[in-house]
């Protein structure tokens, strides 16, 4: 069996998240469908995380294990004939047996995009959560900052979890902030990109940073709350989680031992 | 009667072009009805020009003779709220009376974007054109030339026109190209954005130009065969004429004697 791993977009605005659910209608149940039509396997990928329902992916990373003899430059193109046009896979690489998109990785971006203006951009309004109120960007700047190293995120997860534990270490977490076209960014008035990279995330951890963040944003919140917030460890002292369609789950790194590299599986001639 | 005019941006995925039609779900339906819910008046609003199905618009004006006294800065927050998500009014301001969107207009831009990247990018499809095979982007760009000043576009318009003559003036016609994350800008591949300016469009002139220009992209013809297909006066000399989805309205611009400030309008506060 070879194991083959896919960088994969998609819009998630019509699926109920990245995860095969029973109801069907899942981004895994159209890449394990496009493999069957394909190859003839019933089998079943695996992806770095799930995404909930609405989310959407830029480099999502999927691996599975087949028989097929099919070059991994090929299977992009092959599964995009046979994949719906809201989920692209963008290119295939053969990795080692071993490798597992999940276990195997060790650093996710994620972003959050909001914006302020008075009016949502049209184009983007699928992917871009609209706050029709200015928003104090350097404020939550300054939140961002207590983000950043290693902390137990209890506050910042859904009371749901499962996870034995909730200590991650976030290695990155910055506010872009550019013109709009209406208002100014002085008046509060833009397009934010929050950006957060960490080692692994919580089930709902970067919606409720984005809900919470959005607080300071609105001045309910001063940016040093964030700091008491992580150190309650209770989910009832943060924000309310934000909505799932401006979340974009960015991409997935993998250690050098991998030997991926995607920008040479796109660059590749067929 | 006061004369309001708005600067329109939708997505014109869904609707059946600009100018109302006698089946309905058209963006003048869509404001028209908002306009009724909000006044109560059954008016009757004028774009500077069609689009067709399919075609999106970034800035679009429109204007209409209105009773109603509410103030030019309140049009667009209140038209919003009677609106579909994909029709954002970005801008209202108060016009003279003898205004008129499209008689008055003296020059518009539209932008045809292409990606002749392997495979789309998922959050632009609805917008992009995907070219899937390289493009010889410096040749389109030569090709663009000989469309600059004052020339017949007979060749460049519908067999289907009821316009008087065809003459207009091309004021800027550019292919910009930026990488676009597959492949290399040397190679062929990268998102291209044809941004053309006129006095004046003819039906399907852009998307006609759009599909010719792609022709010499695929080096089907030369650059310099733009010059004899102008010449030749004849539509079966063009190439085909592009898809509507990569085609958007990108401005209208009119004399300074309009005192149309759709900056100042967007920041003003309210």
């Amino acid at each position: 069996m070879r194991n083959i791993c896919l960088l994969v977009s998609y819009d998630g605005a019509d699926y109920y998240g990245f995860q095969s659910q029973p109801g069907g209608n899942t981004v895994q149940d159209k890449l394990e469908h496009a493999i069957l039509t394909l190859t003839g396997e019933r089998l079943k990928v695996h992806g770095s995380g799930r995404t909930d329902a609405g989310v959407h992916a830029l480099g999502q990373v999927v691996h599975f294990l087949t028989g097929s003899s099919i070059p991994a430059e090929r299977w992009a193109l092959a599964l995009n004939a046979r994949l719906p046009d809201d989920i692209v896979v963008r290119a295939a690489v053969e990795v080692p047996p071993e490798f597992h998109s999940r276990r195997c990785a060790v650093r996710k971006t994620y972003k959050y995009a909001i914006t302020s203006c008075r009016f949502p951009d049209v184009f983007e309004r699928k992917y871009v959560f609209h706050h029709p109120a200015p928003l104090r960007f350097e404020a939550m700047k300054e939140g961002l900052v207590h983000l950043l190293g290693e902390h137990d995120f209890s506050s910042f997860t859904s009371p749901l979890s499962t996870k034995p534990h909730h200590v991650r270490t976030v290695y990155e977490a910055t506010l872009n902030v550019e013109p709009g076209g209406d208002g100014s960014i002085a008046d509060g008035r833009g397009k934010a990109s929050l950006i957060i990279s960490g080692n692994g995330f919580l089930y709902n951890m970067v919606r409720i940073i984005a809900g919470t963040l959005m607080q300071v944003g609105e001045g309910k919140r001063k940016p040093e709350d964030i700091a008491r917030i992580l150190a309650a460890k209770d989910r009832s002292k943060a924000g309310p989680t934000a909505v799932p369609h401006g979340l974009t789950l960015m991409s997935v790194e993998y250690g050098p031992e991998w030997g991926i590299d995607w920008r040479a599986a796109m660059n590749r001639k067929r």
